[in-house]
């Protein structure tokens, strides 16, 4: 599994306590709290218990915190098309692999996916973002396609449906995956991939 | 397939153009494009181009049509459990038919299953509906136990976790399946069976 990049720019000196990765931090629970459109710097100033100006020594404005949010989830979603093991093997094992990754990242990156799934596309950033994701998406529906021609996955399954049905299934975590819960990242993943690989896989 | 029951209260006359259930289609929207707590009656009014004495000609109150949108996903979510193929034959069975069951009313009753699973349970009739709704989430997990006890579902998966992974998927239709889309509710609903049963049938 590829370490996950760090993708915050290189952090500026802050006020006593801040860094720009704990703004970021706060920013993205603020973000998915109240929601985006309806978060003002003024919100993140009083979550954070500085002024506004201190914010603004971290990042020029909220759509830079946004998109630097964003790419806390988008960076590592990217890499998982970029790794080896999405590159060779057999199809069925690139998929699996692949959904083993992004159930990760998933995980690992709770709050910014929460961030990017919850995106309207209201702004020119957020529709960039979601363009990324999609295109994060593209790779696994065509990987699918490819799995069924190569006849690693059963041939009585719609892949675009299927895929989207699979992406429904895993990015569900980010709504109910508690990391204090009963059930370890582990257990999930081997759950979800139990479910969803052994109903794809072709019957010998 | 059980016959969804109207849930609506006997309609009352009301201005031209209107009933009970009509005004009930509008609400629903826009406490899924606003959030009900966001929602005032003024701007159903101004929704439906009536005035608000005209809305409460209908509804006694907001709550009232929180309670009636609600029971639109509800009382067909409960009636599934009470079906005669959800009571009878092995449990892997019961289980696909409570399964093919839900899918099929999150999509005919989209809106109103998509008001149900957005809740914040900020008041008392949410919170009753939230409970509704975990009680019929259980009996799919006793179900799943019950399946897996029998030798019915494999024995190396978790069957809380796998249900809630599950419901993830199933869920996830009120956010993307659109009735104009590519995919027919049967589409969905074969594929989202392939997936799972398959996947979770014990192999032989």
């Amino acid at each position: 599994m590829p370490t996950a990049p760090k993708t915050t720019a290189t952090p500026r000196r802050g006020r006593p306590g801040y860094d720009q990765e704990s703004v970021l931090q706060v920013a993205v629970q603020v973000f998915n709290r109240h929601g985006y459109d309806a978060t003002s710097m003024g919100m993140l100033a009083d979550e954070l218990g500085v002024s506004k100006s201190a914010i603004y020594h971290h990042v020029p404005s909220k759509g830079d915190l946004l998109r630097l949010a964003l790419d806390e989830a988008l960076v590592p979603l990217e890499a998982i098309g970029q790794h080896e093991q999405a590159l060779t093997g057999t199809s069925i094992q690139r998929l699996e692999f692949m959904l083993r990754s992004t159930i990760r990242v998933l995980i690992e990156r709770q709050p910014y996916v929460t961030l990017l799934l919850r995106l309207r596309g209201n702004t020119e950033i957020e529709r960039q973002a979601l363009e990324r994701r999609r295109s994060v998406d593209r790779k696994v529906t065509e990987l699918m396609i490819t799995a069924q021609q190569d006849g690693k996955v059963r041939a009585d399954i719609e892949p675009r449906t299927t895929t989207r049905l699979m992406f429904g299934m895993i990015n569900s975590l980010v709504e109910w995956y508690r990391p204090d819960g009963p059930a370890t990242p582990q257990e999930v993943e081997e759950n979800a991939i139990a479910m969803i690989v052994d109903g794809l896989r072709a019957r010998d």
